[in-house]
């Protein structure tokens, strides 16, 4: 099984909150997980930030395997470049392209 | 590809966010998307609202071809009228319906 | 057709139209459901505590079958027992694994 988490919450709580179940996730016996991906963006791009609130999280789950994935319309829009996110996070065109097609490859949503 | 928009959000700003996201879906050409539907429903539905904050956004919309629906729910609830949405905007018996409908056919969901 | 419901914020006034939609849903004609579910964690498990804020509507939605499940990691984490929550609500190990594995048999994913 496969699951994208869709990160775009504005509050910090909210954004470790949603980090923490993808984390959950990786160990969770129940279940058979190969992938675990993380779109962000708007407001929750912040934590894929080098340095920004809750970068410490994410930098945790890329060494864990989880693919991070910053939309590039957010960055375009909040005048950010690639060389200020965590070492490791990846950029997509839009992240409704990217969420659209992780789910049309059998990815399950989880919107925290 | 396929993809509905969830729009349920009370915000101002989220709704605006969620509707420009849904636009930069149809800029994305690194998915090829065949219909975007937009769900509205409970405080989601101020911007499918003749005159309402977003509504300009849900008119532009409109124009390239993107479904919008309003939940009759909602709209029995908050006693509006068909006749007071935006042109073109269509109605659902339900919006947990449409959305599991939509699902079922392919689509993917986005909450924005 | 099938339908997950993630409750997950913190807003009571959220969580009862969380509930709302859920229980719209079975009523809803257009469209043939033949299963719902309801997947707590974080600060939307709250509903699901007995005499807790909105418990009545989850005691409501049991009654008509729908399966109300709480993840596991947030009672822990707010350290309570599975005999405080309301008389026939489950607990799965993760919400995330349990809303991967419920959208990985085809049920459609709403978070209202």
């Amino acid at each position: 099984m496969q699951t994208v988490f869709h990160l775009i919450a504005a509050d910090p709580q909210q954004q470790r909150t949603a980090l923490t179940i993808a984390e959950n996730l990786t160990d969770d016996n129940a279940v058979e997980i190969e992938d675990i991906a993380i779109v962000a963006q708007a407001d929750g791009i912040e934590p894929l930030t080098a340095g920004g609130d809750g970068s410490d999280m994410v930098e945790s789950l890329l060494e864990k395997g989880i693919a991070v994935k910053a939309c590039s319309n957010t960055l375009e829009l909040q005048d950010l470049a690639e060389s200020e996110l965590v070492d490791g996070v990846e950029t997509v065109p839009s992240g409704g392209g990217e969420l659209t097609r992780l789910q049309s490859e059998g990815y399950a949503y989880i919107r925290p």
